[in-house]
């Protein structure tokens, strides 16, 4: 099969962008929290997750409709933590992706409240989605409670900020990273699949294939901060060695880390054809997010 | 019935405070975190929402396994409103029950990372909850989130906050105190009496009884700030007034508002029976929440 990635991302971002907007628009509450909580899940980016998630759903099925609000739910969850986190208590960052982070077009409370409201709207979404069944919604509200929560994603951000003020193994790192991203990433994926109906063997591999997508992505993120353009990272270069963050560069050397980032590549590439999903999207996405420039 | 609260209260606290540590136990996350969670757990209080949803409970069934965690997760995300409440930039509390909170002991970091893995945790307690069928896992999850999300107690605290800064009428005062605590509540009297059996109409009764409930709740708070006594409700009497908050003695006289709490006494009492539930420890709880001196 021939792939265009650019014409399914670009496709399947409209589809997701209005399936974003139409639960936003379901909501009938007061109006400062609704207008803070579209102004963040508007504010956009690349929609990584969602895709994830329908590119591996169209591994095995076709029509989208019952996956479409799992997907939806956990841009809600992603959005609600980068509000989270860009708090003057967390992160303390004015702008993301160069437009005034939630807190400073709002205030700090609204900002607080509009991430609790978008977390706990996701499960709700899930619930009350007609086209899943009951154990459907079970499994997806377990398996998205667990990659957001302290055993995920909450868990690795408490990491991350520890570890800011020592030096870590490689090891330690690779957890991090594995609860504060790896964790929803894995979720994008095994959703998609199950829904798709794809077999358990076939998950459990897909679930390989998600650990190692999670890696790539952030050794990618970290030779950016070495090797990219300022203007397309939105971030200044150097960066992390100014913050003395943990990074594989720092860990392993610039080439250390290239070299790590293309053996979990092939890992990743692996993985995918034991899941028989060599022909689909997320073959494609592994080598787009090894290679991307921002 | 011969019918003696305070001993069902002591019995059941005691069973709750099981459940609470049993599940916070079953944790295994990074420590910080989990320090953080517990702290606020084991704060305590009067747990009155699990409370009520056992007593609910407990007028149609016997055996409780199946209503613990429900109780457990609703208390949880009633402990995660609390640590984001106290933060900063809410209501900046360094107090809560005489002891420091959670932002004050840990950091304000780490106390809103503490909410949000409470809030998620709850979800994950039910979705794992084996004494439940699926059906029973999707109406539980499905009215937990909108009691607790921007349809329920995060519409509520945004309402609030706004109202803070003006004179609003008695219609838009129940607004605010029907999704900030009346919705929690109502979750948990229709939790227990979902679990416990009772039918579709008996449930609707319920609704109403709680619904009078919250306001009571609400009523004899705001009459406890006039006329309670410092050292038992734990702030100085009359600090709604300098604060200009909406009170009730505010908007009807202090004699006002006790008629208008023996009206909704009487409406509580009236909807009970209709549930066939006049004769379970919920008729109590109205009398000792009506009557309470802190």
């Amino acid at each position: 099969m021939q792939h265009n990635l650019s014409e399914f991302i670009e496709e399947n971002k409209k589809i997701i962008q209005e399936e974003l907007s139409r639960q936003m628009h379901n909501l009938t509450i007061p109006e400062q929290l609704k207008d803070s909580m579209v102004y963040s899940v508007k504010a956009g980016g690349k929609r990584l997750r969602p895709l994830l998630m329908l590119a591996s759903f169209k591994a095995y099925s076709e029509d989208m409709k019952r996956v479409l609000s799992s997907a939806v739910a956990l841009e809600f969850i992603h959005t609600y933590s980068l509000i989270h986190d860009d708090l003057p208590a967390m992160d303390d960052d004015d702008l993301r992706r160069g437009e005034p982070t939630n807190h400073k077009v709002f205030n700090e409370a609204t900002a607080i409240l509009a991430g609790d409201a978008l977390l706990t709207y996701s499960f709700e979404i899930i619930a009350n989605e007609p086209a899943l069944t009951e154990t459907q919604k079970v499994v997806i509200i377990k398996h998205l409670a667990k990659a957001s929560g302290p055993n995920g994603m909450v868990g690795g951000q408490i990491l991350d900020m520890e570890a800011e003020k020592r030096e870590i193994t490689l090891e330690e790192l690779e957890t991090i990273h594995k609860l504060k991203t790896g964790e929803l990433l894995k979720f994008a994926v095994r959703t998609g699949a199950y829904l798709g109906g794809a077999t358990d063997k076939q998950i459990e591999k897909l679930d390989e294939y998600s650990h190692y997508l999670g890696l790539i992505f952030q050794v990618q993120d970290d030779i950016l901060d070495v090797t990219g353009d300022q203007e397309k990272i939105g971030k200044p270069v150097g960066s992390d060695e100014l913050n003395e963050k943990n990074t594989y560069p720092k860990l392993l050397g610039l080439q250390g880390a290239i070299e790590k980032k293309d053996q979990y590549v092939n890992m990743a590439k692996q993985a995918l054809e034991q899941a028989s999903a060599a022909d689909s999207y997320l073959m494609d996405f592994t080598d787009y997010i090894s290679n991307r420039d921002h």
